[in-house]
C-alpha cells in the first residue's frame, strides 16, 4: 500500500495568499493547517477550543489585551480558549495551525479575512 | 502578563533517553510531545485514536503490516487508529507526537519501551 508522508515546505509552495489556513492532515477530530501571513489580522477568541502555532519559517506575535508573545521558526504557542488574541508578523511568516475541525479562524467576528475552513491542500 | 513560546530545540536539549516522549504543551485534551528515538520501536497499535508524528530532525521509517512510509524532519505523517505499526530509525531522529491525553506510546502492549504518559519537560 503507497503511503506518502506531508511535506509542509511542498504545501507552503502551492498558495501564496495571506490569512488563508490550508488543511494539510486531519487526525481525530482535529486538524492541521499550513499558513501565511504578513500584518495585523483582527482581534477574535475561540470560545470553547484552544489553538496551536508552530512557527515553521520567521516570527510572529500574539498580542493579547494584557502583554504578548514573540514565536520564532522551531518554536511554538498555545492561545488558551476565550482568550482575545491578535496574531501579526512584520515579514511573511509560515506557521502550522493546530484547531478543532470546523474552527473559524475569526472566531465569532466576521470580518474579510474570515476564510474557508474546509481548505485541504 | 508573562508568557513564553515553546522552543522544540530547548526540550530536546533537555533530555537524551531513546523512546521516552516528553509532553512539551497540551491542547484542550491532547498533548504534544517531543522524542528522540533510534533503532526499532515494538508492533502496537491505538485502536481508539489517530496518531501524529512530525519529524523535527534526521528521518524515520514507519513500518505497517502492508507497507511502510519514510518521514524526514519537515515532514509528517498521521497513523489512523487501529493501524498496526512500528517506528523505527537508522540514526537518532528527533519528532514531534500528537496524542490524546493519556496515550500509552506502545497501545495495549507492555514492553519495556512502555513509557510513562505524563512526563512534562
Amino acid at each position: 500500500m503507497e503511503r506518502t508522508p506531508i511535506n509542509l515546505a511542498d504545501k507552503l509552495a502551492r498558495f501564496s495568499e495571506h490569512w488563508s489556513p490550508r488543511i494539510v492532515a486531519r487526525m481525530n477530530d482535529y486538524e492541521f493547517k499550513v499558513v501565511k501571513f504578513r500584518g495585523e489580522f483582527v482581534w477574535h477568541d475561540h470560545a470553547d477550543t484552544d489553538e496551536v502555532f508552530l512557527v515553521l519559517d520567521g516570527a510572529m506575535t500574539i498580542h493579547f489585551r494584557d502583554g504578548r508573545v514573540r514565536v520564532r521558526a522551531g518554536e511554538m504557542f498555545v492561545i488558551p480558549r476565550g482568550v482575545e488574541h491578535l496574531t501579526s508578523a512584520e515579514t511573511e511568516c509560515h506557521a502550522m495551525l493546530v484547531e478543532r475541525a470546523g474552527t473559524v479562524n475569526t472566531g465569532a467576528v466576521v470580518d474579510g479575512k474570515t476564510a474557508a475552513v474546509d481548505a485541504w491542500i
